[in-house]
């Protein structure tokens, strides 16, 4: 059968933007940079929404929503930030169109300028600050723990499908605190949270640490990042959460009376994870066949096909099939009886590769006669015939030995590919060739950092929080460094 | 206790401006139009959105994305559709800023000027068949139910929390179908849905109808609405089903192979609720007192309020409730315990009814000796001393019977204010003083519509789809007409 993906060794882009668009999980739009996410996308979208927003409540925090436009002036507010955001920002200028006077079609009235531009939001932090003055007087207003579910635009020039887009979906949580170490232990607690969720859910063994000066968020005092290595040997950064200490208040003034009846800004964190995630998801497990999806996300996790010649057969198989999807879906496992005539057993086999779903039962009509089906798992492709009246368990079973065994995989394939490197030759080497993450001694400096960048497209990923402390020397400058931090090249 | 809202016989309009606020659902942001939606009312909104959309799913729908922006020049290829939202566009016309050379913060960068305009969606027809028209080619293709959860922006003049804001949240879903039979029972189908919802979820009876073809959405041959009656005697349409023929399918080029293999036009539908529901929701039951909610869409079914002198007295109480609320968390039933000592219980009692939560459970210590507990119920205020024993039990059976009740006080309230009339004066002065709906004659042109809206501000609602065959004569023009419409004055 004819393969339907560019291989991974021969281009891995390519392969990456096949398989999105094959198992149609998304498509670019004609607007430049945005994307279109596609029925079977966005399912597992809502998989990941659904178990995050359990785990955000579950942790004490509320949704709400605040608006998409944020006037200019609120953007320049705090320096850093605007300085970060200003070169990718969406302008809203005119609220109406009319028709052209001379007859070609609407155009933009020029009686409806706004005042003031409005920016669409590339964060919130700013419009979520101004609104937050006028919530918080008292220590009893906080904390405030919220978050929100929402677009964002950040004008992209080289968009691609999940990893970059000018509209992407994300989750902003912006909690404010009555004291620095409150702020900082929900900082902490949110990164943990996400590394929870990419290792128990997306079955990818994360690397938790802070980022450097110059790769922190614009207006953070410190950034918190989970960091996963994708198969071509590149970093992606899959979540950040941001300490933001009192910079926020100050620029728009957000004062609480604490317990002894002083006056002090408040402090602040945000956090957040987009539809980059699913980028992440799609790279950490899948092969030339297609996506393979971790159990806990997939929308169907086990699909039925029937092998028949006439209707007769299909009556015997279909009565089986129905009957062990009732089985499953009693213990709420997903299932999908795929009965459609217009495509061949072969056809579909592919089909439910190609979209990742983790196991396949096949049935014909020898397994009729034998009270067997035929079992088969995604992530292996291992195939073994399995007596009905076990099924429902071995089915269980099953998925949750698939869930364990592609988190094993991605970390195997990540300890093998992390290498602790104090040689810069080689560093630039390993660079060059295979990439991985490479452990290796810094001297905290923005300009050395900037300097590997140059020369290697390597950037420091984080300074893990558990890098235990060790004696050594920058591999670039060999002034002394006291931990390795986390180098790879990145999406 | 001061009532800390507005009599809704004093300014109804106060009156539930006040109720938004005070009851933390919403509030104005400083981007004039858009509002900011609060945990509590978003809380209430993700009811909405979650039993909306298990019955989308239920019925075969599917959820996915389409971008936020729309390029101007497919906004005009339907004739209709850019007639009626171009007046209310907002306009991205650039896509970066830069520091200001003279030194004055940031500026629109007039280097970053876009080619072609982007429309930020009012609603996504125009995207969503210029997509569509890339995945259909034969009727194997069909039909596509899609359904979007998105924000959409029309710019508001006189904006209203809920009931009109330039930026809202809803849901769109926009299907295409191999016949116009089919496409007309997709439209029904879904008007019966949102008539569904509103009656079993909001307690909120509804009329559904067709729309007369001036009310018609922009590109549609028809359509349908649900329209509810609120407590000022003005109707507010709630949710709306839309047949649209061939008509995108034509403008964006949208053709199949049938079964026969004749090429033809897509049939359309598109449908839609936005969090003006909320607004409807609000109004449907609230009093004086603040907010009723419907159970079934209460984020706090139950809450359950201390009355203690001293920890001794807490301390039992609270093995009381916790106890309580164990036992209706096993059956589904939310819970809250709000044993905070800043409050004291009146404090409460008054900050839950404005809050609209329908059940309190409030207990003392005489309750601790006698093994009982007093209940009070939102919506009638009544108040009952309960065993707790029974307590399970008599809780699950109050919240079907709030929700019951509740529809049938709005039920009763729109039959009281329902009015067979024929006779324009009669109409008028109806119309000036107590409003509600009326059932009247009309010739069916929009001349005369237009009129009566002129001179009374009453609009056709809806033609009800139940309006029996009646021979009469309309009640401004006395042409002969065969069937009643539905006017009220409007939202």
């Amino acid at each position: 059968m004819a393969k339907v993906l560019t291989c991974r060794k021969e281009d891995y882009a390519q392969w990456y933007n096949d398989l999105v668009i094959k198992a149609d999980m998304a498509e670019n739009s004609v607007v430049r940079g945005c994307m279109i996410i596609k029925p079977y996308g966005y399912a597992i979208w809502e998989k990941i929404q659904s178990e995050l927003d359990k785990m955000f409540k579950a942790t004490g925090h509320s949704n709400a929503y605040f608006p998409l436009f944020i006037p200019k002036s609120f953007f320049s507010k705090e320096a850093n930030h605007v300085e970060g955001f200003a070169k990718e920002c969406a302008v809203v200028t005119h609220y109406r169109l009319k028709n052209d006077p001379e007859g070609k079609g609407v155009i933009v009235d020029p009686e409806a300028k706004l005042e003031e531009e409005l920016i669409i939001r590339p964060t919130s932090e700013t419009i979520i600050w101004n609104t937050y003055k006028n919530w918080i007087q008292s220590y009893r207003d906080l904390p405030i723990l919220i978050n929100q579910w929402a677009n964002v635009v950040r004008w992209e020039m080289r968009p691609r499908l999940f990893l970059r887009t000018t509209e992407f979906l994300w989750q902003e949580g912006h909690t404010a605190h009555a004291t620095r170490e409150e702020a900082v232990d929900e900082t902490l607690k949110m990164v943990d949270l996400y590394a929870r969720f990419a290792e128990e859910f997306m079955a990818m063994p994360v690397i938790k640490g802070t980022k450097t000066e110059f790769e922190r968020f614009a207006g953070a005092i410190d950034t918190y990042a989970i960091e996963a290595l994708m198969q071509d040997g590149k970093a992606l950064q899959s979540g950040t959460s941001h300490f933001l200490g009192q910079n926020f208040a100050r620029a728009f003034d957000v004062k609480f009376l604490d317990k002894t009846g002083k006056l002090d800004l408040v402090w602040a964190t945000s956090w957040g994870v987009s539809t980059r995630l699913m980028g992440a998801l799609i790279m950490a497990h899948s092969d030339d066949n297609g996506l393979i999806l971790p159990p806990r996300l997939a929308p169907i996790q086990v699909v039925i096909v029937p092998i028949y010649k006439g209707s007769g057969q299909l009556k015997d198989i279909g009565n089986t099939a129905r009957k062990i999807r009732k089985d499953l879906e009693y213990r709420n496992i997903s299932v999908k009886y795929d009965d459609r005539d217009i495509y061949k057993p072969g056809w579909k086999f592919a089909e439910y590769e190609l979209k990742g779903v983790p196991v396949r039962i096949a049935i014909g009509p020898r397994d009729i006669e034998n009270l067997t089906v035929e079992v088969a798992r995604r992530d292996t492709l291992e195939k073994v015939t399995i007596p009905q009246d076990k099924i429902t368990d071995h089915i269980q079973n099953l998925l949750t030995e698939i869930q364990e065994n592609i988190y094993n995989r991605a970390l195997n394939f990540r300890e093998k590919n992390t290498h602790y490197i104090n040689d810069y030759e080689e560093f630039k080497d390993l660079m060059e060739k295979n990439g991985g993450f490479v452990l290796a001694h810094w001297d905290g400096t923005s300009e050395t950092e900037l300097k590997i960048k140059d020369e290697t497209k390597a950037t420091i990923r984080c300074i893990p929080l558990d890098s235990p402390e060790e004696e050594g020397k920058c591999i670039y400058s060999g002034k002394p460094s006291k931990k390795r931090v986390l180098f790879a090249k990145a999406y």
